[in-house]
């Protein structure tokens, strides 16, 4: 049967466009030309000049040949320049790849080969890992080294400065959005713990949809100002790299992230929004006197990659700093579950709202799909916060799949979902709350500890700055929890003061059995990481006896 | 040369997902399920009920054979079925036609016949034009009767009650995202001014990106208790009916709009958000003492069809209401441009506020383009306030087409932009300003004056509730303004006033020659039906000759 409302009814260039963040620079250089759109220091872009600046990137890139998928390799902090990067690269056509700045030379160069870089931008900083990095790569890129005024200098190592690159550029080179709104525009690889790093590609569509639903999801919707404290090669900083931009707000960079630099620009540049992993939060709430400054505004906080604590929230609020707890990875473009906060929160007593608060939450609008199910079935669990099962989600700011990898990619898609890897319960209110990444899952004497739930135990002592609990390998109960601990600044605690304070708030099996008191190694964006503390439970003296 | 970035990396159902505004139903009985939706009298259903009553009606219409490209139309004022019809129609496939309950019974007939109406929703108050329509029409549609308790009664006419109707259907209907997001999901007619109307074909990604791009660019996605003073059928409520939605918004339905009924849900219901015509803002600042109410909440106001006048803006800032000022038309989903506020105008003074608020703007986000040009040749003209072009705008809030007219759909498109008809100037700062509809301007001794600058001026004048200013024919200039003026209850003054009044405010070609007073003919919307006007001017005695 023939459908009337489909009957000469085709796309055209009047009412179809491709969905790319692109569009968002072209609106806010339209409509808010005069608006501080990137302060850095003492530099500061409008949006009429910050436009200017990534057309210019494009035009000079265009000239060198970079055109639809050709992969361009940036490496470097928060600066204008790896803002425009997330611009000025795409509306050539090309990806971008933004380089974890904390990854070793092997690695780099493995990144830069299989993503098959063209052109590499790089922070002069980083001149002596990309020097051995290049060493080892395959590839040949073109090297256009960043002296940002703000940095600590270092070697040029390229053939051209940035700021000479793009002067030769032209500030009104026509770019156009791409064809399909399935094309790349991105490459971002996953810290894996073992194995080679997988390139996740995302597409214009997803970054345009998770660039809205961040800003829409948290209602940033009035021109924030967004300070940098979030690593935007981190998932394209959650996508904030173009999100900002959609709705005309000031990016604030911070190149070094640390107590002192987050409290000057809360004083100084009236932030009213910053995202970052728990460790930025202790940064804030554990700011010595001499590093605090006085402010006034209402600040908002999004945090993601572990669960807030509630002594953390209730310090944050004390700060006037609400807090807005997301989940994400990587595939998913970043954060794209959020815990949405309920009204009828508003009155429960502060341990009951943090309890509710550290659930990772429910979809974004924009992600669409959620589902706790078991691994193997794909069978919903049940939503009684009590069944563990592993975290599923489809939708559209899903990646397009990994670089090079169709056995990855077919797996992460198996039967129509996207795997998380990340375990966790469905509670009746349809929010999930992780218990672990399936590897950070404690098993012993046969019962499963999750090693969030004793961390969040451990949190609540307040001498404990930060915690990462991992398996310890045990003859006689398989494997039991092993605290690494870094306590506050002059205090100083016993293990046994830490193995009660366990025992008053866990049940006996869940407490750690070892106690390591000092600095935890973490990762780029604060993240503990338990990879390194396993290998060191492992190799601790007395391990696989007790 | 191949693309590494495009080799398997096609969509399936874990990373693409048709955009459809259905979506936000199920995710807002999801997350707030025990939330208020939909609020009207005494009746209250909270999103989990909702959404059920959608379902129900969802799948009582799937057993009567209602699928892909059925057209379901639904004569109501602003009514929970009316709200229930804008997602239980598209979950089955269906498109819905909302009907202008002000239209006589012979474009009613020519509006079932021409969408091909499959169902009948029909509110009883409208019992008496329905039934003469249906004798017209070639269709013969299954007519529900929707019996509404805050409604006057009236005769049943159909084959069923809306309530029994959906009590027959599965409160848990498994429906489906369309499998192309390209496909119709409502059916809307322009009130033409000649000839029959036409069919505006909207498609469902722009129904969900307009319905975002509302709440966004209003920064309204914070839960808003939005109150239903627009009609729904009115481009579907400038998508609301699906926007209040997405936000987890409370919908407070308004069955009669008038003074009393809105100061009494503004301190009843906590209302935050409203849009309407300059009408529901003159019934809010001219009401009487008796029909106010105290409210204390701050309320956003969004008002389209006419610039809003800047004695009508001074006095909603004083009755604690902020004024949107937005753009748009059928074909482009409602409002999609809009006069975004620059902070730097907080500090000028009101009048001058006043003038840079009521021009039209620039586009929303999701419309993505908008440019003056010549309407011949397309060539945009100079953005400097004065020269006058016609409006053109692209992106994907456009329409699919007007339904079975290939022939106007390719006028509408020409060029690859959608031409709104609309005449006005394009400013230094990007923002349109209209000038007039091109029928609207008014041609005297070879000048143009546009007939809102008359009417601007009119407004100015304390004794004026509303005005109309039309063209009259005339021997010797050709045409002179005509101004059709409705003054506030119990105010007299004489045409002199208002002419002396006119050239103090405005070049002397440009003031109304005539005078008439007495009430205006407006449509549903509040606009005024200026044909009406027209063919008044050119009837009257006088006319032809001065």
């Amino acid at each position: 049967m023939s459908n009337h409302f489909e009957a000469n009814m085709d796309k055209n260039s009047a009412n179809y466009m491709s969905l790319s963040p692109l569009s968002f620079i072209r609106r806010s250089a339209t409509v808010y030309p005069n608006r501080a759109a990137v302060v850095h220091g003492d530099t500061s872009y409008t949006y009429s000049e910050f436009y200017a600046r990534c057309r210019r990137l494009a035009s000079a890139l265009s000239k060198h040949g970079i055109g639809v998928g050709d992969c361009v390799a940036i490496m470097s902090p928060n600066t204008p320049p790896m803002l425009e990067a997330h611009f000025g690269i795409p509306m050539t056509g090309g990806v971008i790849n933004a380089l974890n700045y904390r990854l070793d030379a092997k690695a780099i160069a493995f990144i830069l080969d299989h993503g098959e870089a063209k052109v590499l931008l790089t922070d002069t900083e980083f001149a002596p890992i990309i020097k051995e990095a290049l060493k080892l790569a395959k590839v040949e890129p073109i090297v256009i080294d960043i002296a940002d005024p703000e940095g600590p200098g270092g070697e040029k190592i390229g053939k051209v400065d940035y700021e000479a690159f793009i002067a030769a550029g032209d500030p009104a080179f026509e770019w156009s959005l791409p064809d399909d709104e399935w094309n790349a525009i991105a490459l971002n690889y996953t810290s894996g713990t073992t194995g080679n790093p997988k390139g996740v590609v995302f597409h214009h569509r997803g970054a345009y949809l998770n660039a809205v639903g961040n800003v829409f999801t948290w209602g940033a919707t009035g021109g924030p100002i967004y300070l940098w404290t979030l690593p935007m090669f981190h998932c394209n900083g959650w996508c904030f790299t173009w999100g900002v931009t959609a709705v005309g707000g000031t990016n604030v960079c911070l190149r070094n992230v640390n107590s002192r630099s987050i409290y000057k620009a809360f004083e100084t540049k009236g932030i009213s929004h910053l995202c970052g992993a728990p460790i930025v939060m202790q940064m804030i709430v554990n700011a010595t006197v001499e590093e605090r400054r006085p402010f006034d505004q209402q600040i908002e906080f999004m945090t993601a990659a572990a669960p807030p604590p509630a002594a953390v929230l209730a310090a944050m609020a004390e700060e006037g700093i609400n807090v807005t707890h997301v989940y994400g990875l990587t595939e998913i473009y970043g954060p794209a579950i959020i815990c949405a906060w309920q009204n009828e929160w508003d009155d429960l007593p502060l341990d009951e709202r943090a309890r509710l608060q550290s659930r990772q939450g429910v979809p974004y609008e924009v992600l669409e799909d959620m589902m706790v199910a078991d691994p193997e079935t794909m069978v919903p669990v049940a939503q009684d916060g009590e069944t563990m099962g592993e975290v599923f989600t489809r939708g559209n700011v899903t990646m397009k799949g990994y670089l090079k990898n169709v056995n990855a990619t077919n797996e992460a898609f198996a039967g129509g979902w996207f795997h998380t890897g990340d375990l966790g319960v469905w509670h009746a209110d349809g929010y999930v709350e992780l218990k672990d990444r399936s590897k950070d899952i404690i098993i012993s004497g046969g019962e499963n500890i999750s090693s969030i739930e004793v961390e969040d135990a451990l949190y609540k002592h307040a001498a404990i700055a930060a915690v990462g609990v991992v398996a310890r390998p045990d003859d006689k109960w398989g494997e039991t929890p092993c605290a690494f601990i870094e306590l506050k600044p002059g205090v100083v605690v016993s293990e046994e003061e830490i193995i009660d304070h366990c025992r008053n708030n866990l049940a006996s099996f869940k407490c750690p059995r070892y106690v390591v008191f000092g600095p935890l190694p973490k990762t780029s964006t604060g993240k503990v990481q338990k990879f390194k503390l396993r290998d060191q439970a492992k190799n601790m003296a007395g391990a696989g006896q007790q």
